[in-house]
């Protein structure tokens, strides 16, 4: 049996972090001893620059006016992507599993992930007009969601006051179904807060040990995980609209009846 | 009569693009011919730096174990900002209306200003653990999001297959009035892709000036538009969870009767 190859993407830029630490503990999981077969992408270690412009592309299809769909598509065409670019899509595109681990920083990813996927999910590549959706290019594979935030779980339930946390992953979420995973329910570790004495023996320590512990049983059952759903090509109309009476997947979604 | 103070914080690689043009719109419309009342902060202009990491800080609290937030505390109580953070903090606690113009790439910002936001809101000057939300730091200033979209707008409707666009934007409106900020409903061009030619006389060219002047008419006329309404201290309980019989603002919220 082929040894399932899964990629890490780590976004942290702390390395005795909570997020670091979960990274490496997925890395062993996932690796489930075989070498080489599950890898950690540490962005802020390697350096990586989100910020799409157009200094990244050496053979631009247009150098008075920047238009970043069109040069990611014309360096895809032409084979000119950017080193770092390409060696992260490629990375991507071995890989039969992808975690991104992170934590919320303003309810979002914070800018070092965000620039990745503005940077590596090229137009032209990773994604076309047509090659998205239930026919993305990376069909077949699987993404998960791994992702800490600082207060407590009440706070991100539907009445809480930081907003349901379903709804707040959403866009990274369908992003990654956009470019063609199967996306799993994600993972999701409250109360972490930073500057935690690890070789402490807290309460607080003890609680993110037992955290990390059911993230390690969540990696190895993996294949139990429920994925979620989301609305293909065939839901929608020519205008881009649900078609009435089929049900939508989105939490922000509803259907005319 | 005092001229308010507008800043327009521009996120965009290309200086002929619609964003920066709706930018520069911005910054005449709401100077109304008064000298250095509105300001336009092109972030790629000045090549700033969104990620946030230890190097920032020349006067750490733990040099072993960076935590953001932790740092971020201690360089405010300190006077010991990044120059960046500083000067941008500062024209942001000038302004009386702060604008924030941007492309949706992946149903958020651009990594760059995602970045701005990581950075430059914060902890211990922008928010504290008290100072937050109703009673946040910039209570008094409004702030509304101008965004460009690339599909037409009725696929971000309740049933549009890039999910409601009241709810994609609720993550980065909901960070400003965390801050304390009146947050304006948000100005969203939609249809608006790049490489357009702005000499042309194109029926695409066309409806983007429509769109830029209905931008104008809106920015005349801030005073009437609609703003957000939000959930304040009082609406929650000690779990962070919303009343009984409260309503919940957020498009993501609901309360139990």
């Amino acid at each position: 049996m082929t040894t399932l190859k899964s990629l890490i993407v780590l976004a942290h830029p702390e390395k005795r972090s909570f997020n670091a630490q979960m990274a490496s503990i997925a890395e062993q999981v996932l690796s489930r001893g075989e070498e080489d077969s599950a890898r950690v992408l540490d962005l802020y270690g390697m350096g990586f620059d989100p910020v799409e412009r157009g200094e990244h592309y050496a053979n631009r299809k247009d150098l008075e006016c920047f238009d970043a769909q069109a040069e990611q598509r014309h360096a895809a065409d032409t084979d000119a992507l950017p080193q770092d670019v390409r060696a992260h899509l490629e990375a991507v595109e071995r890989a039969d599993l992808l975690i991104l681990q992170y934590p919320l920083w303003w309810y979002t990813p914070p800018a070092i992930l965000k620039g990745w996927l503005d940077r590596v999910l090229v137009y032209g590549r990773a994604y076309t007009g047509q090659r998205r959706y239930d026919r993305g290019h990376f069909r077949g594979k699987r993404a998960m969601l791994s992702v800490t935030v600082g207060a407590l779980e009440p706070t991100y339930r539907y009445n809480g006051r930081n907003g349901d946390i379903v709804h707040l992953l959403w866009p990274l979420n369908f992003t990654l179904y956009y470019v063609g995973f199967t996306v799993l329910e994600p993972f999701v570790a409250y109360g972490i807060e930073g500057g935690l004495k690890y070789s402490e023996q807290s309460e607080a320590v003890r609680r993110l040990r037992r955290c990390q512990a059911d993230f390690e049983r969540t990696l190895a059952r993996l294949d139990q995980r429920p994925t979620i759903p989301f609305n293909g090509w065939d839901d929608w109309d020519e205008e881009g609209r649900l078609k009435p009476g089929v049900p939508g997947y989105s939490p922000f979604m509803r259907s005319d009846p």
